[in-house]
């Protein structure tokens, strides 16, 4: 069904993807946010209940909000990191900019209520929607990256801020703060391994065998 | 950075990638194991903490003992369901077999202290370890579909009843059971969406702009 051609493009977007922090202020051609958003949809999900929606935002105003409700987060997280030293905070900044210039940022956000209250497979694990819905954004990563696009997932914030900007219903979460927009930093590693903030981990030592800890 | 023609397979294993339940009994290379494995522990992880580990099931006894823990759950289920008819709990049982037969089982569990206590990002939005390995669990589907596997998501049982059997600690989450083996029975539609169990939602509604609600 897929030729050495085709799996070769797989693993190969699949190492190349990378969380990025400095973006281009270049539109992104409509067609293009599109296919990557057809792929988001086209993730696996709990009992298919396909609990995603993505807010896309261009506004200015409603970006420099979004901006001002992660740097709110990352200064009352730099208090916390703050016995650490100047290198651990650095990072919590970067990621701030890229919000801010991004000429995309996507909320994507999980219905828990969608598809009614028995969806298969939600009633034996509840947070499988939001499984479901962190699948989708996997999917639209490789496809941005596959669109020569730069993504970067911002995760600091108080979901409450972003309900309050985006008018978001209380029980809907939204889940992920995505930039989307072009760079030319495109890093070859992830940007906390080329910082030392974090090594890759061997693979060998993660697998077992028939039960935790055997090899 | 892709060509037209590597952008194209991203998006067709996507489109093609199904949850699987039926299976046959033929061996998976260890070459191509490692290849999906690979794949999955390059997928994004909050603050770079790859919480990841993959429990290799191929004992009969133990994929008989997972198989029982998620009957139970399904027999358990199929009570809560009794209400809506044979249609409704027709798949629990499909997903069950598709456990039994598959030649490999792969427990992935998600380690929330991974990292130590200030994984960026995590301190944010706790879950987000989990969606992490959602990330790697996608990547491992997209690369068992282009390696002309089958692979499907069981999320029928008791996290403790998994612990037990696989000799978890209690802090490691078994956040997903996954058969993977070889079929002849490859969907061209999701299994639930050709039984009417559910369908693909359009995906123009489920996007907004600026703000929640807003076309």
């Amino acid at each position: 069904m897929f030729s050495h051609g085709e799996r070769e493009s797989i693993y190969k977007v699949i190492y190349h993807r990378r969380d990025i922090r400095s973006f281009l202020p270049d539109p992104i051609p409509d067609e293009t946010i599109n296919r990557i958003l057809n792929a988001a949809h086209h993730a696996p999900s709990v009992g298919f209940s396909q609990p995603w929606n993505f807010i896309l935002v261009t506004s200015a105003e409603t970006k420099e909000r979004l901006a001002w409700a992660a740097d709110k987060e990352r200064r009352a997280l730099a208090i916390h990191y703050e016995a650490e030293g100047e290198k651990e905070t650095k990072f919590l900044g970067l990621k701030i900019e890229g919000l801010k210039e991004a000429p995309l940022t996507i909320c994507v956000t999980c219905d828990p209520t969608r598809g009614g209250s028995h969806v298969l497979g939600r009633n034996s694990i509840p947070e499988t929607d939001a499984l479901s819905t962190a699948c989708a954004i996997q999917n639209m990563w490789l496809a941005a990256t596959a669109e020569g696009l730069a993504m970067g997932w911002v995760s600091f914030y108080k979901k409450n801020d972003v309900r309050d900007i985006l008018e978001i219903p209380p029980h809907i979460d939204p889940l992920a703060l995505i930039s989307i927009g072009y760079t030319d930093q495109y890093p070859a590693k992830p940007l906390l391994e080329l910082a030392n903030w974090e090594k890759r981990h061997e693979l060998e030592p993660l697998i077992f065998n028939n039960k935790w800890g055997e090899k």
